[in-house]
């Protein structure tokens, strides 16, 4: 931890500070500078650590030297983190496609869909049965019905599925049925239902919050990790800019940034980031481009009566031809689409 | 509701758009232009409609008229709803100052902050009992015995008191102690959450999201008032935006746009924002000054040895004088402050 | 072109409108709704006219239905513009890479980072002699010597040669050396700039503002077309957004969008977007695997030593992989790499 | 500057860096900790250091601890620097409004502006001649004619006047006529421009760029300043966000930020960060709470036919009312409103 003191700060600003940084338990290295002094604080960082050293009286600024998550990092597991999804290898040289509706609607639909996508090559089955939706007056999902349609795909088609949990109450009811949770962008920074879904053994789909730095997402990984289950996938999915083209800016760099930081598997969702489906698979064929581990796109059949996200949902035929191409550019890196 | 069809629109197109719009319940009136056709879709605008219409094949923007928002609109309700909590009057002319320190540390600091910003003048009390903190090794708050010490400070100090919630589980506990439920930042989209605290009797004070544009918040609040708990103060806290100088960039302009299109009292969190003590202050000011009924700002004796939020904690003395200035401005536009 | 009256508009105000939109050359058409009332005018389009229509009293807000920009929309050319550079293909199936150091910093470095680009496959030859720097204090460039160093290089090396223009008063003196009018994201809205290079006949390779929504960068090229010449590429380079992992964020769907709206080519920036040569690779991959015609890349042979942009950087045996890759992405779609 | 090493860098790595912080001629102080080497490099931080030493092979990153500018900062001169333009004082205690119409539209809307807003206490007249407009199909001003009829009203009404400069060619014609140089946000990086005006004797006016952290603000600043006119006034108008209820996001920390690192006067454009009349005055109003020296606020005696910005231009009827209790503010903290 790096301590730079307020320019002028006196002798004895100066000692207050590093017996301060000695209080906390570390060493402080003092460096008298021609304008400013900075002292370098030797130790174990805990987390709470900077704000405590920020707010000591004549302090300017702390710069950390490490990175504020542990379990989530490179340093921590050197090699990537590869999950085994009920046979579906997914990290490391292993990629994987999610797809499917963005809403269960009704089970027609949803075995509609997953045969298709299946065929298409398609190895894990998206489906929302509870939908965080921006007005309280939207579709919000089917519920439990949602989960065991899910259930029923799973065992028709034989594909591990996927599905969004919102609230801390049902993430055991939820596991009953889903194989993988899905935490969405909106729930990033739900505390108390990372630490519910870390204390679960299924893997933890974890979407990046509209406003959060890459560190931030991989504190919520640790939130989920700190509870025992390190079975977690980060996902990029667009961020909020001053571009309106665009739902969201897909922010393609995430991906090689956190395969340097992290271990886990990351993946791209360029649905949710275009919001709309004629720039889906130029997003999708980037983010695998850039490294991604996987992509998840919605597909519907007849998105014209979608009840949610029709606008960005691709048709199966499109999906089949998006398909080929990321496989394509998978195998140019010596990676596998499972 | 205006649809925008796509260039090249034939006349069939035309009608498969205005069949469809027929068939969702509105009266489509069709204006061929040179370039574009555009239809004009009167009726019923429901929240699901937009995407409904979006998702037409042909259709390229479906550009709303109404707000989104109903019950927290200026047209429901023209003139400024006034709350009263626990005899604060908040509202329309009548301003108060929400303050105290970040989290409940302990008995003798809540109650030393407490008698302090008491004196100076807030007619609020605030305090964390439950925190949400972006690393699971921080301080995470006392619980229960937090809103314990933050009853006895209401009794001892007669102020109403607010805290946060985080948790739909923890809703029931926390109404027998606070008197305000706050949701912060980051569960401005946690939507059981909302609907929670909706079905209470309790004001709720909304903070915005950091990538939360205004409409959204104020879905956030038609979220709550839904489920018919009316009584919601939406907070400007600052978002997310390039500038590292701040914590957040404080979107002043939030205040006379929710003003001029909502009924609802709108506060301004200036620590929160600033990140830093130097600036609360000026941006506390600026916020009176552009019209907020308030402000909530961090106050602690020691910030030096705070748990939490440390550097953003004015201290009593600058709270102080604060307090003269707000009351300053607030009675140069004829508003009276608690 | 789509006009929506303030809610309550009464009959007159309605009709003073409509009577403005008459004097304005449009004909109006009115469409009652049941809140609010909204009038089509159609006819020509002027660049001028969403702002005069929207300060008309009664008006709340102004839709355009046409894009603002016309010579660089894909309406006024369906087909891919294709610029020949001195024989080098640059638009439609035509794919290129810029390359080379970021400043000239003396001959000898210019040709030798020129032979192992060339050599690798770079087709364009890049170099700045003026430097636009955020201090005043930094390295500003050679000047007319770098222009003479990069003239000399494009004879030995028989490439194109690209370079920044930062002043209206040296387009005249570069035309004698640079073979493509390079302008900076700072100049994306330097008016003056634009015109001065839209009257020479030598391409301009346009790169995109950081704060510039993709509408406004065609709007720049639409400048430049303005006066005449049509030889415009527009190149994406990050924009600001909040992420600091990376300098800059590539809003890698600007590629499909603008490929969308504009018959121009598009090239893809990584380099400065990231400011860190680890991340340039990945991201030129997805630049290209999104529809990029093209990528400008900084080499250096000694970036430990660079006078400007070393971290961002690649060394040449870098840059000689990632043309390999780039290569097999392009054909992966049927495109061709120069 | 604090450098800090890769994680597992060698005794040989870290021997290179120290190396090489001596040649570049600095005293390198070394701090092994647990898991990072850190090195203070102690000595004069010229502009281009952070870039070199950055570029070292095995440094990770680089920290100054010193501002990027010198002239323009507090430190420099720890005095707020007051300007005296005409007789109009403007810095410290001496706050000012500009106000003008948007363009120079013809000599009679301007002598009826400057009439109006001279009778309510505006000190100093804007108006544009040379337009920034981001269509080519826009009224880009009147040009010299323009200039013309400003000297003519500052002759009339006795008031210092402000005008827009895009051109370095203009700098000098301009130097007849206006009283200081306003240099607006997309030329905030035209570094030639900047130098420019940075050879004359006359106040520049610097409006921050949308995508500019206030560092760049002062840095631009600091270009002027190098070339020795050291008259600047800095302006925030807000920056690009994601909101877009506002044309921008007027940041009003900026104005207490700066003032703790400059002592250059600040002013708030609230009009240009609105776009809508409607929230002028309540920005206007925050601005100078928050600290500002001064705001600058188009006025139009017919915003429906203005040529540009109609919009947000206000009425005199308004303009006077705001005029009142700006005052009343500046006096709440002991400064005058000239």
């Amino acid at each position: 931890m790096i301590i730079i003191l307020k320019s002028g700060s006196s002798e004895e600003d100066i000692q207050h500070v590093a017996d301060r940084i000695t209080q906390l338990g570390l060493t402080p290295h003092i460096s008298r500078g021609e304008f400013r002094t900075i002292i370098g604080a030797i130790g174990e960082e805990g987390a709470a650590l900077p704000e405590q050293l920020e707010q000591i009286a004549g302090v300017e600024k702390v710069m950390p030297i490490m990175r504020p998550y542990k379990l989530a990092s490179r340093e921590f597991n050197p090699d990537d983190t590869v999950l085994d999804i009920r046979g579906v290898k997914v990290g490391g040289e292993h990629c994987a496609v999610i797809a499917g509706p963005c809403s269960v609607e009704n089970r027609e639909l949803l075995f509609d869909v997953a045969r298709q996508v299946k065929a298409a090559g398609a190895s894990i089955l998206r489906g929302g049965a509870f939908k965080p939706r921006t007005s309280p007056y939207s579709f919000q999902g089917l519920g439990k019905q949602g989960l065991e349609y899910l259930a029923q795909a799973r065992a028709e088609f034989d594909m591990p599925i996927i599905t969004e949990v919102m609230d801390p109450r049902d993430v055991e009811l939820m596991a009953d049925y889903t194989d993988i949770y899905q935490v969405g962008a909106r729930n990033m920074q739900n505390y108390n239902l990372l630490l519910e879904v870390g204390q679960t053994k299924k893997p933890v789909f974890l979407k990046r919050g509209m406003a959060a730095p890459i560190n931030e997402l991989l504190m919520s990984a640790e939130y989920v990790m700190s509870r025992g289950n390190h079975q977690v996938i980060v996902c990029e999915r667009g961020i909020r800019t001053f571009e309106t083209q665009t739902r969201f800016t897909l922010d393609i760099s995430a991906v090689p940034v956190i395969r340097a930081n992290s271990h886990l598997p990351v993946f791209v969702d360029p649905s949710h980031a275009a919001g709309q489906r004629e720039l889906v698979a130029d997003l999708a064929l980037a983010g695998m481009a850039a490294g991604a581990h996987g992509v998840m796109v919605e597909v519907h059949t007849n998105p014209e009566q979608a009840l949610s996200d029709g606008p960005q949902s691709m048709l199966p035929s499109s999906f089949r031809r998006l398909m080929e191409r990321l496989r394509q550019i998978a195998e140019l890196s010596g990676r596998r689409l499972n």
